[in-house]
């Protein structure tokens, strides 16, 4: 195991009804700015919970942070809120509205000369200060209700970036179960498969005798795939919608990737085909994940038979019959919610091969993955495998 | 699932030479009061790790913690925390330590009359503030460096009680696990088994429908049945000594916890058997458990059956075979570490029965564990079968 720190403050209220302690959570007398995306908080009665609950406060609305939250959208936000003085963000959302509003909590108190920084010099800047903020969360998927990082796009250039700070953790974070109730399908299917590959790019790495961060993560992955299926088969299923929220929760909050080696790439590979052709973030990791798990097979063995063992229960045959069939065994999975896993799906031609290489060339970067050596040739194969 | 709430904003900082970190942890300025017990911290070099990093701070020091830590003790090092200004508290121990400092910083600013009230008052009054601590742990066991409970004993009238509250979680803990290389073997035995039985006591309960929680349990309860031995076979093996190190901490910091019921019996009667008669907090936990699987075998089938087919993969026979085959393995288990779980290998006889139902009664206490239903009765029954 590596040396390693763990430091997470959120509070987490968890359950149904929990959205009516923000009365007791947001500091009294502050100027609150709460943000939103689109409305659906309007129909899915968590809005009139929150105004309930925020009735004696001062209220300010932010609403339109959008999926993939804008750089351009934000700045307004961040403009909105040195105009009127506030001193509190409450993000009520899913992952996009959190991200956005850490990143306009940051930005509000940014001293330099361009808050873009925060996100483009990601590790030569450093976030000293932000506004502090809470959420409620609507969508479990990201993570973000009880982790330190944010990602945002520019849509002017198409970079979609990320950046953390332990000044943008939730001072809280309102998670409850009922939300995913009125979800549509699709957003339930992109959480369950976010979820997933969080898990994945802490484990599918190598072995680095941590036994109890491995079982956690296996923990994580049995549970959103039995979870899963149960959540999209009954809707009003309070413990499956638990379940899933909670394991979405703990999938990226710090803790199971602890001293271990991580592998960012399919999110990193991701984010490219989400900013180059707007596909939605949790298809871009079933398009690239079975592509990785392919090219680097010999490279994540012992990690792939780990997995295929404990959570797929995959233990006939030889080390390339078992991997083919823990990958076939996980695109089933993706499929199994009708998510299609090959860019000719999505109306996505060889063409991409050479803008993605490109746009990692531009930033300078090399090679990715757990041991630095999934280079840029590695990812036109990637990208060249799940053409069609 | 139930509704919870999780908070923990202890900063962990794992692994080998992370006591040089204190010199940025502890607050410039600060008066540290540093307190230890018997004096291994001088032995095993982490004495001297700490006040190399400190060289620079005004320390002073409060040893003498001893094992169980005395009320009386305590208010000593409360009057020198008084009487030299203190406000920063360093513990540097195992669990007894940690436990007794974390009183000290509460009593050293409560403003009620007495401070045993703290203790004896659980739950009737409130601990609002304390002096802030970090730890350094010399002990992997009672999972005291992650969260905000502590255990005192009153030496004058052998109570045994706890409190707990978010103003005494340590600000940092420092976990390297090479403290373990020059433990006595016994200390890691009872290491072992109280994380064990931490774990089993938020987990041998009745089905929740918490999987997340459920599967993180068994993860640690795999991690400790694996690594234990290996720790005692080989006390210089770093991984084996991390993985135990951080499966202690993870069995008590109130994460598997969360949502599900939980049963606090082993360690109500065992501090009994510790108070009455000065058995090691271990020993009285191996004692009483394998008398609470037993005479509550009915009420805790689903879930023993579960701890038998996961984590010690007993499936074969009938539903009693197997819970007799689980029971029996847990002894197994604690017994292979040489531990004795009958009373009278301790010198203990049937007196011991009437005596705690006697401390139980005074405290006005009628029933305990997961459904309030295992009574006195219960208890004398557990104590009879656990006599030889």
């Amino acid at each position: 195991m590596k040396n390693f720190e763990f430091y997470n403050p959120v509070k987490v209220c968890f359950g149904k009804g929990e959205i009516a302690k923000l009365t007791g959570l947001v500091p009294l007398e502050a100027n609150i700015l709460l943000t939103y995306g689109g409305g659906s908080i309007k129909k899915n009665g968590v809005y009139e919970q929150v105004m309930e609950a925020l009735k004696e406060f001062n209220v300010i609305e932010f609403s339109g942070i959008e999926a993939n939250p804008h750089y351009e959208t934000l700045m307004n936000g961040v403009a909105l809120i040195k105009a009127q003085h506030i001193d509190f963000l409450l993000a009520v959302g899913g992952g996009s509205v959190l991200d956005g509003t850490k990143f306009m909590a940051a930005a509000a108190l940014w001293e330099g000369s361009d808050p873009w920084d925060i996100l483009s010099k990601r590790g030569k800047v450093r976030v000293d200060k932000a506004l502090p903020l809470g959420t409620v969360l609507t969508l479990p998927a990201t993570g973000s209700e009880m982790n330190g990082t944010s990602v945002v796009t520019r849509w002017e250039t198409k970079d979609k970036l990320a950046f953390d700070s332990v000044h943008v953790f939730p001072r809280f974070s309102i998670l409850d179960p009922e939300v995913v109730f009125s979800l549509p399908r699709i957003q339930v299917v992109n959480g369950i498969v976010d979820a997933f590959i969080h898990v994945m790019e802490q484990y599918l790495t190598y072995p680095a005798n941590a036994p109890v961060q491995d079982r956690f993560a296996e923990s994580l992955l049995t549970t959103l795939m039995e979870e899963g299926p149960r959540v999209l088969a009954d809707r009003t299923d309070y413990d499956a919608a638990a379940n899933f929220m909670w394991a979405a929760t703990m999938a990226l909050n710090g803790l199971i990737g602890v001293g271990v080696p991580q592998d960012w790439a399919t999110h990193m590979i991701g984010h490219e085909l989400t900013a180059l052709h707007g596909i939605d973030h949790g298809q871009t990791l079933c398009i690239i994940l079975p592509g990785i798990m392919q090219i680097k097979r010999k490279n994540k063995e012992e990690k792939l038979l780990q997995f295929g063992q404990r959570v797929l229960k995959i233990t006939e045959g030889t080390t390339n019959q078992k991997i083919d069939a823990i990958i076939e065994k996980t695109i089933d999975f993706f499929e199994s919610f009708g998510i299609k896993t090959k860019l000719a799906d999505y109306g996505v031609g060889s063409e991409i091969i050479p803008q993605v290489i490109e746009r990692f060339t531009k930033r300078g970067i090399k090679a990715i993955g757990e041991r630095g050596d999934l280079t840029l040739e590695d990812i036109a194969k990637i990208l060249d495998l799940q053409l069609k």
